[in-house]
């Protein structure tokens, strides 16, 4: 058996959808798993240690980057929420976590960064990631704000970042696009296997989306990553195709990469 | 069994080459499939409706566009021919066609353009979708004058078009270019479903090969139409081979994507 | 005094609005002019002969060519028109004259296109001449067919040519969008000289607008021909201003290069 | 005498360095210049009228947004600061200045960016606007936010912004660099007005500097934005080389174009 | 069986490494395998015929080209020395096999040229062939060196040739960068194999890697030689990182395509 | 009197035809003007110090390097030479300078490189420096390597370079190309200036000719250098078209950048 490469990693958004799955992913690759949330976790495996804290917090923040060798960042706001909940999880959180790492002299941060960034790009246009930023929300915005932060502890301080611009990672389908733009669990994992391990990322952007048939943007500037997607949606097309109704390629949610995103309000008009 | 996913869709040159093979293949695809054709047909599947028609009469070529979702134009003169054949058959009778989509509110067209829209470009450029029109017969420029009257009425009127420049979709090998040139029936049947079903194609241009060993196009710019062709020519390499004569590398038949055609002469001198 | 440069030119549509102008400006390139329109001409200046027939004429069209060395071809339907028209008068009769050049060893020709080849790119893209085509009108169509034909001709026949991209030529200004828009007549014949005496042109395409304050276009894929305009609408731009209204940036006229090209309706359509 | 071509214009940052200059330049455009700033101005011109607040107070800064048709918004921290300050002052407060933009109908922001926002582009590179965002500093990453929200509110709101990557614009020179990068005032407000004039602007960005000799980055994408700067540092060459020391090409201040910024530490190290 | 499509095959530098690898994939292509090195070879096979001399005797190497159809250029200095042998060897040597093939009618060239003539371009820049030269040593000097002779007598004499950049082609690993580097002695056949039998190379450039998980540079501008590798490092890499250090992303050696050639010195600075 | 920015300069070529214009240009910039050549030169101005030797010589060669602060290299030979003398004055002899450089610690060289680098491109393909070598001769070969050469020395031992490619620059007009290739004696003293004075040039490729009418090149990646032309040819055109014939558009000597040298033999061929 190999040992891990990692000693200690830190997992961020440990109790969400997808950092609850990474906790199984990433358990084979480092001695000591510190998971973190803003909600208390129990559940722990043998060799994860859980800290408890919000991203605003910039004390406990940084606190929980010491001793860890690289960051998967998966915590915030995972979809489009007032300004204040962005500015405070997403944007002040992740310089917190930036800032952390500077000071802890950690090496390498892996961001769960978001198609919501490019959102505003049409389907047919087949962007790579030198693509310019087009946000669709604020979440989305706030995806840009720390792929530019990544961007300036790079060419400043040396720190490596992968972003990840994940399309949707959910357990079912519940649109027609994700037969296009799923990203599986399993690859979820393998995507941030790889952008933990190869061998330098300086700072890079990554799309993430499985082997579907469908391919709206194309990865070829990641080769250096080395990420294989294993999985298709292929299976699953009539059934979902059956049970969903089908998109009209006019409709804007269907014409954009960020789907109904782009269909959202302002939320802080929300209850006016 | 999955219901058709389309009511109507109406196929042009149903008798043709191309359009034998396609009436099998989108016969599981609709519920009726109206054929077209200058040549009465007889031989009609129990969902076939057959429709008989020059594509230089307006009158019938738009009216055989009504109650149809979408047109499969393979129509048209399939090789260089004067320009009087020419310009009817293939320019004013897919004007004709995409009057007929207009005013019948047909969303999507898939046109059978051709290699010869492009054919002036060479096999080392390795161009994309993105290279400009290099037409290398009047068949080819009435292929240019498609693809833009589609993007026209993409632009103006909302029709969508997926353009597939067809390589050579042929029964027999007759040269050794085909080995790299060729997309077999069913790749091409393929590549038309393909194109029937992405959810999105706006105005797009999709090379068609089948997956040889010789790739002298980039279909990067169509990861959304969803093609993947499934068969080679490699297993007829050494027939191929030991039957036809190698070219010459410095051959203009070599050299062009447009392979012989970049040879002929002008067609309306023939016979002087 | 220098002697002319050319012994014959032969100038299509030399009774329109432009055709006056580059009478004008042509006189001193050569020692003949031909000069050709369906409209019978009277008024000749000493070395000028008229040539009187319809583009659609094939054989007249042909004739004409006979002896030149170059031809202007601002012949043909100069604003938006049924198909009929234009398929006659600009894709049917530019196909004449090319055959003509082809028939008569004629080496370069000069050809009236236009803005509305590339109708519905935006302004604010600044394309260059690699931008695909998208007309705007069935007139815009006819533009990027002929601009094809004139690329086939070069490929196959050696046949040089010029596409002059005309944006505004007009006398009066009637649309604020013309103080950017506008290739006042001097440039206008600037530019046509400029086309007919570079060293080599092979097959290009150069955009005509005067040195504006506004350049939505870039014409760096020029250099080799050598235009360089030497008129601004600047000193017009008070009084234009003072007289039209301001246009809506968020209009299609504003949006896309074609102006208000992109809000006609189908011509075709006209008196139903 | 023509009338003014707004009735109110909003200028932020009026008490500061550039707004200062801009005041004076913007007076003929509009009948009211609605000067703010959070150091109250008591030198008021006839035609201007001022408001005092901070830009981290959402409710004033959006109130300042009533009424205006466009704002020029040069407020915020004008250089490297503690991240607290630069996400009050420049990232909050851009955000009040769009949504009171959103919420007063406002149609276009001129936004003070910078030239920090790439600052970690190589000056031989010669980059364009299209080259991505390489911030220098915090104060570099809160104009990369804020032209992102630009963005934003473009495409999902229609807003129109010009973001205006100003180089160094100051009155006295302090570096040689500056021979490169200054934008005189006068050329400030040539740009400012450019971007307030132009018939569309969508999302653009636009570098700025004066006609200098050394010219670091191509504003080949800025063509339909009409700013032709008018002077250029040549004439004071002499008397700042004699004056100020050479730099070393292998210093990263001269090798980026951010200039000594990117050999800043980072700001919320001081004084620990 | 089918017949060798060749009659006689000319390899240089058959005695070396991959030469030697070489000899046994070249047998079944040609009828005559003519193998040359400095160094005598005496374990000939049936089909092979011998020469013996130094590529920088200009006589001896033309007259080895006579009578060859094509070309496998693997001899001269295969690492850095010092500039007199590059000369001798590489630049020199290179000479004479094209004068050779120029004075014999050679159709085909196939060079191993190298990575590092592109070794200082970043891993993370996925360039592919259209990156300009930029070599890491003088050995890489000469790999550019011998690439440009080979397009001039492209363009010149219409002597076609593929440069192989071979990255890493060796027994064993001896660095983990051979984990991406790596093209097995197999796959080294093949794209040798590949590039004398595609139907026109002109002047192409090719990678030459096998299908490694990491692939930091892009063949999509080599299509048309139809290299397809068959080998990954995959199945080594838990015995390689096991035995060997893993290497710091921020050192050159890691940064940098080149690898530690990028840190040699000078290598005329050796015993100095 | 400002005074000279170098104190000494090395002028290689200084006997030639560019050499003793340059002697004039460059007198003002430097206290000390080292002039060497092959050729003993005894007409020296008071700041001129002379050094004579061979190129090949790498000892003398290097020596000559001394002290100075850049070095200024138009030595070697001038034009299409047989291999044996292209090796020793361009390729040796610029080894022996850029060898010079490193060992003295000179930080920049402005280097004599030719249009015959990339002579087989097309004069309507309008490239930029990011165009690939394409080069048209033994010279123009030398003319690559030595730009390769520059590269190395910069990447791996930090010497700046600025190549110029100068395309024609001659006393008289003895081809209508030179109309719009030449680089006028005063314009090309302007382009050695800024290259010896821009503040960073990296290693850098700028286009020579004057601001003549037809531009066949883009010097648009040259901002950072600086280079101005203020001469033109128009002046001399009705004299030069009067007297020299015009020239074909077909032949390669007026279709490719390189002139005359397309239609070169091989220079190995003379006397044979």
């Amino acid at each position: 058996m190999t040992k891990p490469r990692f000693d200690t990693l830190l997992l961020t958004g440990a109790a969400g959808r997808l950092g609850t799955e990474l906790r199984r992913g990433l358990a084979p690759l480092c001695k000591t798993l510190r998971v973190a949330d803003v909600t208390p976790m129990t559940d722990l495996r043998p060799n994860e240690e859980a800290v408890t804290y919000d991203l605003a917090d910039q004390e406990a923040t940084m606190a929980a980057c010491e001793g860890v060798e690289a960051i998967v960042h998966f915590g915030g706001a995972p979809l489009e929420r007032p300004w204040e909940d962005i500015l405070n999880a997403n944007i002040r959180g992740s310089y917190h976590i930036y800032e952390g790492a500077r000071k802890h002299g950690v090496g390498r941060v892996i961001y769960a960064s978001s198609v919501h960034a490019i959102g505003y790009h049409r389907v047919e246009d087949n962007i790579d990631a030198n693509a310019p930023h087009r946000p669709d929300s604020l979440y989305g915005l706030s995806k840009c704000f720390v792929e530019d932060l990544g961007r300036l502890y790079w060419d400043k301080f040396g720190i490596e970042t992968v972003d990840l611009r994940i399309f949707s990672s959910f357990p079912e389908f519940t649109d027609r696009r994700m037969l296009w733009s799923m990203l599986t669990f399993d690859d979820c994992i393998r995507l941030v296997e790889a952008s933990l391990t190869a061998p330098r990322v300086a700072h890079s952007i990554v799309f993430g989306t499985s082997a579907n048939k469908h391919r709206m943007v194309d990865n070829r500037l990641a080769g250096h990553i080395g990420f294989h997607p294993q999985d298709s949606t292929e299976e699953f097309r009539a059934e979902v195709e059956a049970r969903l109704t089908a998109a009209n390629p006019h409709d804007k949610a269907v014409e954009y990469l960020g789907g109904w995103f782009v269909n959202l309000g302002h939320p802080d008009d929300e209850g006016k």
